[in-house]
């Protein structure tokens, strides 16, 4: 167990960076705040850096905390834990994850984000693709930050159960997966499309998602196997992205 | 056509009031932003107050402008257009709107929320309900505000397009429904209630969505017809409330 008390201090700055994608990126971590995110991550058995808590969090969180070593514990004030949380009113326990290295090997059924700019609806979706069964999402090139703070709260642990692979450039990606045999189906707003209620329940599939203003990108529309659209039934000109991906993961 | 010079204008400050709801429920007014929002305004016939806009939004939005009587148009400079907007940047054209009167006739098919707390799930989850060709959405007390600039951007037009009740006292709704012989269904959370997919689709039905966290209240689960859960199929503990609506709604 280790005691931090000065804002100033080095570890504190460091952690802190943390808020920034850059700092993301360079040192592998980010940060995930509030109890649940943190008990999903020890069940999970995530790579947890450490955990920081304050001396009152010791006490609520005490059956949580037991399930870790006492060498991951860092106990600050509640000055520098609101410095490191994003939250207005944070919870008293926040952890420090380490990246998990992303998995090569392909999944059953893949949820693909092309070009997903929304935190929240990229979170949703993969929390949502969880649900649904889906064991992998792709976030091509473009999407939003998976790591930063918007989206691990939005995920409710679903960030441990699914493999999630970032920065991927998808019109490969899909090349090597169609060789695979793997079914691949795009949204698209297009009326002439199919509808979505004709694929039927599929073993193994990737779907394709696309950006909230402009959806799949035409690339990708020409290389999938199928094109998918959600009739719309009243007067509505569209759904929300993530909206339309919960529909059809649980229909395909 | 008025022109408005003055940030302290007594119309301007007037105006800047409706971003809160007490003075939103005072004068049954409230404002809607940006071209798409203001276009299904007047496409849908709904009752514009004024259209407020900039000497440059008279050129972008000429087509659109056509469409109303020159003496609901009030030009303002830049400065005062930010002042009325709720956004960052906004787009240079918004409208202040009279609340249409509640309609009191029931709804063929119809979104019954429970205390939905979060603007952005209360607005994605009316225009899921247009979308899915249900024409009411009925508002529980303790709900979002409709009326509040974050919900009503969520909506997309689809609030000119549904027929919306607010503040209904749910109990008493759904006893009244039943006596019609309305089918009345409850999303649990407990497994042992009926899968959606069970139901297969209603022509005439009211679904219930509860609280982000609590879900429907224990009162109103043993008022419905039916209880519905939608099946987790990986490990993430639920769904969020917008898209469980959406999933339910789109088979239903």
């Amino acid at each position: 167990m280790k005691r931090i008390e000065s804002l100033t201090n080095q570890w504190v700055k460091d952690t802190k960076k943390l808020h920034k994608k850059k700092y993301r990126d360079l040192t592998n971590k980010f940060i995930i705040e509030g109890e649940h995110s943190v008990q999903e991550a020890i069940e999970s058995k995530a790579d947890v850096d450490v955990i920081v808590t304050t001396d009152k969090g010791i006490e609520t969180y005490q059956s949580l905390l037991n399930e870790i070593n006492e060498d991951k514990l860092v106990i600050v004030p509640d000055a520098i834990l609101k410095q490191l949380s994003e939250l207005p009113t944070p919870q008293e326990i926040i952890a420090v994850m380490n990246k998990q290295e992303e998995s090569q090997s392909l999944g059953r059924k893949m949820l693909v984000l092309d070009t997903v700019q929304d935190p929240g609806n990229v979170g949703t979706m993969i929390r949502t693709a969880d649900a649904a069964g889906y064991d992998q999402v792709i976030l091509g090139e473009g999407c939003a930050d998976v790591y930063q703070s918007k989206v691990q709260r939005a995920l409710q642990g679903s960030q441990f159960h699914v493999s999630i692979l970032t920065n991927v450039n998808l019109v490969q990606w899909i090349n090597e997966v169609k060789e695979k045999n793997i079914v691949t189906i795009a949204t698209a707003l297009d009326e002439t499309a199919m509808s979505y209620e004709e694929i039927g329940e599929q073993s193994s599939v990737a779907i394709v998602m696309g950006n909230e203003g402009q959806g799949v990108s035409q690339e990708i529309l020409t290389l999938v196997d199928k094109k998918v659209y959600i009739p719309m039934k009243g007067k509505a000109e569209s759904l929300n992205v993530a909206i339309a991906a919960g529909i059809v993961m649980f229909e395909i």
